[in-house]
């Protein structure tokens, strides 16, 4: 049955009962009910400051709102349209109407939503933020263990260049460094207060914004009333953030993918992280990378509704915006689950190295290599050299894809007088044998290459990046513990005053 | 704890607790979970047909699905990755693994997870389909009743001709009669079965793929058992579908928040569809319009999810696909609770004819039905009445915006002197008198036009068209639940044999 | 300079010049010119016979639209907002206005610019439905010649049964027969006018909107003129249809990517749709595929944009519906273009037949069949069936991955005694002898699967499917083409008369 | 004719033309091109000073390149792949392959075409963030003129507190700095180069990555090789930003659309922005405003083609990414224009004063000042007070929505009796009389309340901040025109040694 008479004093007549289900977030709700009551909390205690509400009164909502506190359950006694009118009604149950009746005074439901919403989110970004510091902390690990782990680079899926496994893990450590970064950045946005906006146009109440902003542990207030209560930007991008960062998992999920099929055969997915067939008994699946790729599409879907939500939304709050809710508490969990998830793949990975360092053996992704070469060596433009290297590439697949190493003098010579150098096939031969792809990753003397002493760089630079992350999220998070702590106190001196 | 020994042939190490929890679709799954055991037991009774299970076997299996089906908890005794494990599990654990993992020979996840959901969503088509006739049946009962109900009609949200309540509530009819077209179309792809594809490149056991098909309720299987086992474009069909006719609900709320504005004041949503406010007594919200409006914001995600999860997949069953269930189950629950709730707004709606009429009375809605006149009558050009009428405009506005109608003489005498025309005032006058806005409506003689003729007509052709769709959804019906029964009954037939 | 008089009957204000460029449309109703005056002639016509338009104006402005047909460049003369202006503007410019001012009786650009868009998309919708059915046939032709292409099938990217080359083809040809009915279906609804709906309500003069309807070759008018100017659902279908084409062509693409690296070497690409490095001498890149892949999320994203277009948007054209026009010619575009780059790819393919026969031998996707014939040989369940193949598995993998051929009989007893089998190990190891790659393709005996008979059967009932839609597709060419012809002699039929 | 030998080492089968100019990026590159020249300068410079390159080949290949750059039609003259292919055949037809095909030493295309993109879109973001400048600061000054201009503000659409018109202004004022501080901060990504990075993996030659990184004014280059090559992330960030951004200003244009209405009317848009009708000589249309709304859902849709593209994408440049190049330059034109139209709006824009206070003087938006001074006044609690209010709202509704003010004495009474209030129906009235508008919004004391003093600090706040962004804008301006005026004299040093 609906009992939502709290708020229908114009009314008399009752929402229809599947409008009314229709409407309640309360199953939404359950994520930010908590922080409703200390909302709630900082708020009377504001209002007893300030000198609008006396200590009696006062006295009696924090006891009602710590009863809620301890036992959630007694909110969902009456069913209702959302968390912030159980939460009233059952105050003024407790305590009646002429003191439970004050605590809604200066405040609406339009900026307490926002209000909770915004502290769930900087508890989200808090914890995505970890669980990447995890996943990086975890990669660079395994850089340091395959800095020699010769490899072949692919661009278009195919063999490019010679390269390294921890080449590959860094490029993911230096995309998740601005993934954290997009997210630490949103935070200061989001750690806002939106309280004291009221429904849209704020209160002739004389109330402290900043003062309730403070106990919550908040940088402080969102100033303008509509604005506070309108806008949802902060929130797209957070959401955008996680689209972004759940797109780097999407690209090592892929590359996972396709390094552990029987073809490629470079890495083993631990069992614990691989799912067999119900058919097929030789089947080892990975399932959980695929997972990933697919929640990628699940977090651009919910940041497309949510920008469709407020596109051609007229300011004020509307109803609409109550959507934000479930999408929010679903791409936060993604986030969290996926990372950790791949974090548990990548400390259980097994490398194949051998396999890997025949596959770069065999490859003529060794080609650049030699065309830069001969224009070091032989002092030819590296135009010249591509065509020359173009020209072998020929030679050696005509012969049935046969690695550069077995080709022969003749071979060579071949090559080069279909392209007119003069250079000698002995030269050239002397050359390519020369060339190993661990040579290879040696000559690369570039910033930022395979080199295995770039890659120690990029690993201890990596490291000390984390550690001030690292600092940076524990702050903020013994922040809203010592605010929470704080209101704690606050409250507990008043119901023992 | 995760008992998933069932399909680890190969492998003896469990999947890491965490990613067992990220795979399992088990809370997604009781959505099919009748359907998978329909299924199963159609498959068993096959292949006992075709001579490949005896009938002890047969009977053990039925009597353990029949179990499942009346008491679907116990499938929930231990967790498993999925429903199918589930069941096969149970089953097993019933009657020993050779009778019970007989069950699952011939057939894969890949083909039983993809039947089940074209069961699921026949269902949702049949009851998305029932709902849309209801909302065209009120929608056409309220246009009966407002055939003369004349207001402006608006582009660019701007007053632009003179129209009638009932032309709208019409427009939205044969919107919606395209949605439902699409829907019942769609139907036709949805409505095969998959069974038989395995898991890929079917089976050596000589199955009947039709008799399974039939048993079901299917018009025929999906033949390639690739394409089978691999394809979504119908359930993305269906996605779509849902948003297209989700846009067609989110036009109808725009309007009627629009005209529910104390500005415009043209209807009042019932207070049984209307939300209230925790600070301010006056308000009466259309909370319902904007959570529709908003839903087909969270419509347009879940097609963009289902686009972007198979966009670059390969062929064959990847885990990915598994993201399909929980939005598809989502879209169908919108679309269904949308549709009900817009027709018990329209059932309950008052329509303020006095106001709009007044609006329509002082509107410059009607320029567009003077410039015609002075066609006809004068036998001018229509850009030179065009010209004309933008005159009167221009003066009319001038004058603190008065309607044409209290235009003086000597008013309508600037304005033609102004574009030049030959056209006498008075004879102008005369005619902008002689158009009132009802007037101008019977004047319309466009086919499909607001005239109130033409409103007739297109109502009574869109009861016949309306009738034809009730019967066709109706029919399909019959035939699953035709199709269920006689599955029941050779089930009991073989079990008491 | 902007010269937008025409329409500017009510203010003498000229619009800014950088808004002017910001609405102007002319760019893209390029596409639509010429529709644009063959409605407009059909128009005129029709009001001629109704008798509202005489003999001496029709040939006038029949004469200024045949002119501005020949030549189109004379309505680029002045800026104009969009096409539909810069026509009446030029009629005007050279018959004067009381009788080129006659042309836009009784209609508006509300009402043209969608007839129009039908006119081009029913274009389109053919020109895409033929070059489906070319590549259709062209993968028909190569299915014919790869029945008996053993090779992996693969689920999760992981070997999974043994398979067929054409196999995989005829499962594009199913998923693309979907295709082209989703468009095929689709052209109904678009082959509709809305001329006559005028800007939203139609006109009092007595025009004849099935004429003009039958005169450009339309099966009928939309009926109800709010619906006629307001509704885009068709075109929204429309794009959702060639989503999900791109999507069906992305799967085919990145199979072919995967298929044709290094480590698969199943097929090449043509070099005629290769690319090569600027760096890398060696390279040869599947870029067109790449390219037809990142289109179908370009086509998405189109799909999104055209939603949340008409998303909250209330009845009555608005400006916001001009978008509509760039995004359908550009999708369009890509689908002709994407599927004859896949028609070519198809054309110049080579398929490395020893190559897939060799990975089928040695892979493990046999392991589905040795389980299938051991639940037919030995009546065990497949259950149990999957536990021995699955030990088999283990025991072959952990001597460095040999094949299941390779297993000496000790092994397999191994095997056998780990799962507490009683099946004899020679009985076992004869079995898996049996069963070549070619073998299982025999066995499978299920409909739909890669046998080669079933191959046959799929080949030539393809065959006659596609006959059917080529035939529908030229109908309805031809009834374009007719209607067309048809005025254009009327319309001589007036200016010779 | 397709000209390509350039990169064609390899194969001498050129590529077919459809697939050619399917591959083709030519026409979008044309907005890099000058950033190509630039970049190849730049790195030809530092080949030679790290002693690669002699005095002679550069000065050669730096003639040839400021020839491209003063005439860039020199480029088109044979069709090539892309801009790139194209500059380099042009040098090298100008000085030869031995000099000329110097220049692409340890350089790719993949490192090439994301350098350009990153100089286009670094000049980008300073543009959209200048327009945002001047669109704030006439919002500002709008907001200046409007601190009194009382109007109701609206939550639902529906009317609900009494504001002024200036604390719009200023919502739209912060949600703008949120905009431009997105698009500030994402320029540090996006001011990094890629070059050096070459195809994948760098290269032997020992460039020096920092040197072009400084010559072409950005702050350093992106390290890992890998990372620089196949990362898009800032660019999506970049797209999100501009995505957010439009949502903006789409609630500003809704918020305008709504207020120009006839039956809202208290804003005008002027006629500069305003369009007409063809067909209805009274119209003026917001379309410019709609434009605006619907280049919102135009950019979502390229943000979600951009997330798809890299969804699911292996590491290494895929050709798929070449997508993003048409998407980025659409999107940033959108962003600049829409933004500048915006300002045109506001600049021109007509506030009809007299207008809005009526309507808030005839609006229940009172109930909620009412409401609370009941609690300050009378000590009741606000849950009472709005039950109060709601009475009387229900009263004044029952007469024909009368205003308040109009309300009889008796009618007072008999709300008051209805929820059983003791407060004296004179007290009520008197209280109701005091509160009109004006002293509404001077009731108002809460921190960003629309009381007129909140709105002196908020403007002036306003405009400090807005002086920061100025000046950072500026300084980052001239640092790129810095770089480029060095390079430019480095250049023509060599050239004249």
């Amino acid at each position: 049955m609906i009992v939502s008479v709290v708020y229908r004093s114009r009314s008399k007549i009752d929402l229809d009962e599947d409008a009314f289900s229709f409407l309640s977030s309360l199953e939404d709700d359950d994520t930010i009910l908590h922080y409703d009551i200390l909302g709630s909390e900082a708020h009377c205690v504001m209002l007893h400051e300030i000198g609008f509400l006396n200590l009696i009164d006062l006295k009696k909502i924090l006891q009602a709102l710590e009863q809620a506190k301890m036992n959630p359950k007694v909110l969902y006694a009456n069913v209702r349209e959302d968390i912030h009118e159980s939460l009233e009604a059952f105050v003024i149950e407790q305590i009646g109407i002429e003191s439970g009746g004050k605590m809604h005074t200066a405040r609406s439901r339009n900026d307490q939503v926002i209000l909770d919403v915004h502290m769930k989110i900087r508890e989200n970004i808090n914890n995505i933020s970890e669980s990447i510091i995890d996943l990086i902390d975890n990669l660079l690990g395994k850089a340091g263990e395959n800095k020699e782990t010769v490899m072949p680079m692919y661009t278009h899926t195919q063999q490019a260049q010679i390269g390294n496994f921890s080449h590959f893990l860094l490029a993911y450590v230096d995309a998740l460094f601005r993934d954290i970064d997009r997210l630490y950045i949103s935070y200061r946005r989001i750690n806002q207060s939106a309280l004291g906006a009221c429904a849209i146009g704020g209160s002739s109440i004389n109330i402290d914004r900043r003062k309730t902003a403070m106990l919550l542990g908040f940088d402080g207030p969102i100033k303008n009333s509509i604005d506070a209560t309108s806008s949802r930007d902060s929130l797209i991008e957070f959401a955008s953030s996680v689209s972004i960062l759940m797109s780097t998992l999407s690209r090592m999920a892929e590359d996972f993918i396709l390094w552990s099929t029987f073809e490629f055969g470079y890495i083993d997915i631990s069992d614990k992280y691989s799912s067999t067939s119900s058919a097929m008994p030789q089947k080892k699946n990975p399932d959980v990378l695929e997972i990933i790729r697919a929640k990628s599409g699940l977090v651009i879907g919910s940041l497309v509704t949510m920008l469709s939500l407020v596109k051609s939304l007229p300011s004020g709050y509307s109803r609409d915006l109550q959507e934000f809710k479930p999408l929010l508490w679903r791409i936060s969990t993604v986030a969290v689950e996926s990372v950790k998830i791949m974090t548990g793949v990548i400390k259980s990975l097994s490398v194949r190295k051998e396999r890997m360092r025949e596959a770069a053996s065999n490859s003529y992704a060794i080609s650049f290599d030699i065309a830069e070469q001969l224009t070091v060596k032989k002092g030819i433009s590296f135009r010249s050299a591509h065509k020359i290297v173009g020209a072998l590439v020929e030679e050696a697949v005509s012969k049935q894809n046969i690695p550069f190493t077995m080709l022969q003098e003749e071979d060579i010579e071949n090559a080069l007088n279909r392209v007119g150098s003069s250079i000698k096939p002995k030269d050239l031969q002397r050359l390519i044998r020369e060339i190993t792809p661990f040579r290879s990753l040696e000559l690369r003397s570039s910033s930022g290459s395979p080199n295995p002493r770039e890659q120690c760089c990029m690993i201890s630079s990596s490291y000390s990046n984390l550690a001030s992350y690292r600092k940076g999220v524990s702050r903020r998070k013994e922040n809203i513990i010592t605010a929470f702590d704080n209101l704690s106190k606050i409250v507990n001196g008043y119901l023992q005053s």
